[in-house]
């Protein structure tokens, strides 16, 4: 195994290398550099996302993903917005900074309505996690199968939904799937939480409930990404903005390794990566 | 079934009454009227805490308690405590309020020791709360039984714990017993949970902890309680106050409703409600 730089050329002794490992970052660099390794079969992210190595996958090249790395951490940043929200810790947290005990009810997440757009591993995450708090959750898949809802259905699941949780890869399906169309269907004070990628969400259409104080929101993906200075969601009511940071917690890049290692022992084998996610079958 | 206004005479055609149901507050002056009903049996309080209606109870006279119906909720703001924490939800609210776009890693329950003072009904609902998030849970009761550690032998598991959570009743062997000894025993960064009663934490000690910035803490329960203006702890750095709101949450009069007729029901068929905790056998 050697360390390679991202955009530069491969160290000399791995220039017969069959398996390269790759971050979320500068794949237009290195991907343009897969062509000089001859031997190349397998090509492992660290990531969940890999979209953005499809283009740069040479043929007969397996393209292999983090699943299963950082599923648990994002599931539990899409908890703690949502539990940040029903029990107002941002009211508190002002209250606190004036001295003042001011006590008031809040909302619970027990007996809340929870739909999931996604039901791979970051969707089955939240679920496990949502399970104890008394919340019903309802999975969106592309397919409807059993425990999961087809999204071509997601319209009927709209008007009874306290929250929505967009656990979304970036897909033609999924661009500004949450538009000003499907965001009408919400009741009023329901959440959006987005913690997929941020085009599966039309950022005007959005900026225009959260200002209306129709609904609330919290997204740790946007769109643009980052968010520029002085974009207005920046200063929108309602809403909790995070870095991009829901799957980047103490221990990510361990748990990221393991599972590069499974699907790379897997290749060694002779075996498809179960992560595999484009190339030959 | 008549309404009665806490510390007036009892209404005249209910002189009768055999059972009164009390709340969380007015202990002295409604208790001081439990013998103006000749026929009380049953005392039954909406709230899990009942330590102050103990006083006024008749001989004879049976005391139940809410229990069951705020654990989930209050449990759940543990939670919220936790991950609001780990996940610097106030630093990105910071950023927010900035414009700023300030990516940077966090802390995960992922992996985290978990000490939860008490093995009652909020700390079996956290537990379970807790299970999906990959934390390592340790209950500590009053006696050491299968999956619970004694209370005698805290002191033990306080060096390996990350966060410590009280979920204790206010009582003589749980006064202050969070205190200095106790928390020098933390590591450093260690977070202090209190969800019980705010008599369990000695404030001055928690506060000398919280100034050094080596411990982290949220208090749902404070002493004294309310936290009077002024109060050094409203300033005390890397600490969430909220007002004594973790049962607090919508829907809680119709869970402790359900389960005061619960205990009720059991009581006017002759048998000792579940609930009982004080009263003859």
């Amino acid at each position: 195994m050697a360390l390679y730089a991202p955009g530069e050329p491969w160290p000399a002794d791995h220039a017969d290398a069959d398996v390269v490992v790759v971050g979320f970052d500068n794949a237009a660099a290195t991907g343009a550099r897969f062509t000089d390794l001859p031997n190349l079969r397998l090509v492992q992210t660290l990531n969940a996302g890999y979209e953005q190595w499809l283009p740069h996958l040479p043929a007969g090249v397996v393209l292999s993903n983090g699943r299963g790395a950082h599923g648990g951490s994002t599931a539990e940043w899409a908890m703690a917005a949502l539990l940040s929200i029903y029990r107002k810790l941002p009211v508190f947290r002002d209250l606190q900074a004036d001295g003042v005990w001011g006590f008031q009810e809040t909302e619970t997440l027990i007996g809340k309505r929870v739909v999931v757009l996604g039901a791979g591993d970051l969707a089955v995450n939240l679920a496990a996690r949502l399970a104890p708090f008394e919340a019903q959750v309802t999975l969106v898949g592309r397919t409807a199968r059993p425990g999961v809802a087809a999204l071509a259905d997601v319209a009927d699941l709209l008007p009874d939904a306290d929250a929505v949780v967009a656990m979304l890869p970036a897909a033609k399906e999924t661009h500004h799937l949450i538009d000003a169309a499907f965001l009408s269907r919400l009741r009023d004070g329901a959440v959006v939480v987005n913690a997929g990628r941020g085009s599966a969400v039309d950022s005007d259409a959005l900026l225009a409930e959260l200002t209306s104080g129709r609904l609330r929101a919290a997204l740790d993906v946007t769109e643009p990404e980052p968010l520029p200075p002085g974009h207005p969601l920046w200063s929108a009511p309602n809403l909790l903005i995070t870095p991009h940071v829901a799957g980047s917690t103490e221990g990510a890049w361990g748990r990221a390794w393991r599972v590069a290692q499974e699907q790379i022992a897997v290749y060694a084998a002779g075996g498809r990566p179960p992560n595999a996610v484009a190339g030959p079958d």
